[in-house]
């Protein structure tokens, strides 16, 4: 049970076309998002929560009359939590591209009608999820974040607000992230999104119109990915080789150990929810994430724009994104003298621990958040706008809460 | 090229039916198999090399007329390599249930006049294979082998040759290996499993009915496989994020990395000539094989019973099968006080090393198989049967070279 409540979602529309980093633009968009708490007079209490590959804007809370609705971060965001909603305005939002509410690849195709994008929607990148971010941030009448939070892929996005919109944030918390994928991380991701495109029923990424959906290859996409998440020991510990069974049943197609039914279990959950043109374009955002790429691979000269304070924090075993991959980072930003706090938590977990509440791991992050809230009170005095401007309507500033 | 030269394939016919661990049995069958180097008149030089997941019998050498058709191990097999065929008699054998010339499931079915097994090939099991290459060896009238060798899942035969016939072979030499799967190992084979059956075009595994080959999932079957075969840093050193263009092209479905072209095309080779039957039941081999089982999961119960002398050979960034999966097995050798060699090669490969020609590595074997040819012909003397049995007429014991 969420200590947060019911909460709503909202969303937000933009006539203004998005330019996207391929050189295409989003038409008209609208992007759908939920907040927490109550924005000070100051407006200077807001933190923006990005989410990663599969989540959404329902970061925390319930949705009325569904018990089990909890947000995918709801053991962080909440009242007296790390993240405290009686002290921060939390904003949620989904990314364009994802299939979660804002515009993406199951949206009306304006280029089309009466069709909707499927495989024509265009290919997005963490960059252009960061400008439509800023847009609605701004939309709410927020000047400055008082904080960018993201795990993994939403760890990406923290990131890159720090370099995109450097003066638009305080502090930048980026847990189990990278500075960009690996070979191998791009290799999982192809092998995904293979399985996916060549299932029959994707039909060029316009099942929808044929009334299928290529839930063959979510299903693999989705047992790849989750192997990816778990360390080897946490699967070890929770499944070893333990059999589904009393005996072995000798067959290649029927279930013998359980870390075969758990998998395909998750595949086929997420086969029933998931859209297979959002994974495609998830997992390029992933691919195509390389901040340093235009510095000729150097991070240090890629954060020297950067103004704000960092909180990275990685995950000892964590094999998709290992702590190393976020020590290159707090290289980098020790070597701009940059204001940067790093833990690396020793859990059994795997990547997944972004996700869990281990108590060092809230720690961490709770300690980050408590000082930015004292800070944020105390510069509420000076930094307060006289007479701020007037809220856009239906922006969802009264919270649900 | 070969230093072998030209080598033959040969095959024998099995009229006793093979009784297998599920219960079934096989039917009259045939195994593939090739030898190089002379058997020497004590019968007592002889060495079997056991294959992994996608080889066969043809170790070493080239056939005749096909300059690029090199047996997969003939970078150690041959005269004056690490397992030299001046001084040993080397046996390559295909195991049953494969696609390379044994009976398997592309075999035509007994019980189904006109028909091939398909799915109906029953599950085999490493102890099926040891019991197949052990009628093979004594109808090649040799009683005990010098050595058995094989790397990853040949480890795992040769390892339960020291278990089944443990006075049949003076040595066992497993490298890359494991005492069984962990569930991270069995996870990514049901992924693998998923792909192959769940293709439109596997029909219960009938497809060769069809007229059909599962092709979109053995080629993503091996996509998995190969990013397992491979370290992450071998694999970020070889492609790290070089691009297949100049530029992005911004296409979730074209190709961006040079590492993705690397596993299409690894998946599209391997869909070429590859049963996908054959796949799932070498797999499931793998999966199954757990020689503790049988007593509580203790490693030192289980080789209470081995003999032989034992080389054991892992490599520091091999993830699949890690060093420490080598090390349990060398601890349970030790606890019998048994005669156990142990190398740890500091090789970037992954687990494609053991079939790589790494100077450690190689120096490592040369030094146990001269360790053995110099036994074995300290031995033949007093070994040698004075009347050797009649060889068994087209066995092969006249090698090629």
């Amino acid at each position: 049970m969420s200590s947060l409540g019911d909460v709503q979602s909202q969303s937000m529309h933009f006539a203004a076309p998005l330019p996207l980093a391929s050189g295409a633009t989003l038409a008209d968009y609208t992007l759908a998002y939920e907040t927490y708490g109550t924005l000070n007079a100051a407006r200077s209490n807001a933190v923006l929560v990005c989410h990663a590959l599969n989540a959404s804007h329902h970061v925390a809370g319930t949705y009325a009359g569904q018990d089990k609705s909890e947000g995918w971060w709801d053991n962080l965001v909440g009242p007296g939590k790390p993240l405290d909603t009686s002290r921060f305005f939390v904003i949620g939002v989904n990314n364009p591209g994802s299939c979660f509410g804002s515009t993406g690849p199951t949206s009306p195709n304006p280029a089309a009608p009466g069709r909707s994008y499927g495989s024509d929607f265009p290919v997005v990148t963490v960059e252009d999820w960061v400008d439509a971010q800023a847009r609605l941030v701004e939309a709410l009448g927020i000047a400055k974040l008082a904080a960018v939070l993201g795990g993994s892929l939403g760890g990406m996005q923290a990131l890159d607000w720090s370099l995109r919109y450097p003066e638009r944030l305080r502090q930048c918390v980026a847990v189990a992230t990278a500075p960009n994928l690996s070979a191998q991380n791009i290799a999982f991701n192809e092998v995904a999104r293979r399985a996916i495109v060549t299932d029959p029923e994707f039909h060029g990424g316009h099942y929808a119109e044929h009334g299928v959906i290529p839930r063959r290859g979510l299903r693999v996409a989705r047992m790849i990915g989750h192997i990816t998440y778990l360390s080897d020991d946490a699967m070890e510990a929770k499944f070893g080789r333990d059999l589904q069974k009393a005996a072995f049943g000798y067959s290649t197609q029927e279930i013998e150990f359980q870390i075969e039914a758990y998998l395909r279990h998750q595949g086929d959950k997420f086969s029933e929810y998931f859209d297979a043109n959002t994974y495609l374009l998830i997992t390029r955002a992933l691919d195509y994430f390389d901040p340093a790429r235009a510095y000729g691979g150097s991070l240090t000269a890629t954060f020297a724009r950067a103004r704000c304070r960092f909180e990275l924090v990685s995950f000892t075993t964590d094999w998709r994104f290992a702590p190393a991959r976020s020590r290159e980072i707090v290289k980098a930003l020790v070597d701009n003298k940059l204001d940067v706090s790093y833990a690396e938590i020793n859990a059994p977990h795997g990547h997944d621990a972004f996700l869990l509440d281990d108590p060092r791991y809230h720690g961490v992050l709770r300690a980050c958040f408590d000082r930015l809230a004292s800070e944020t009170r105390a510069s509420a005095s000076h930094d307060a706008h006289p007479h701020p401007a007037p809220l856009p309507q239906g922006s969802g500033l009264q919270s649900e809460v």
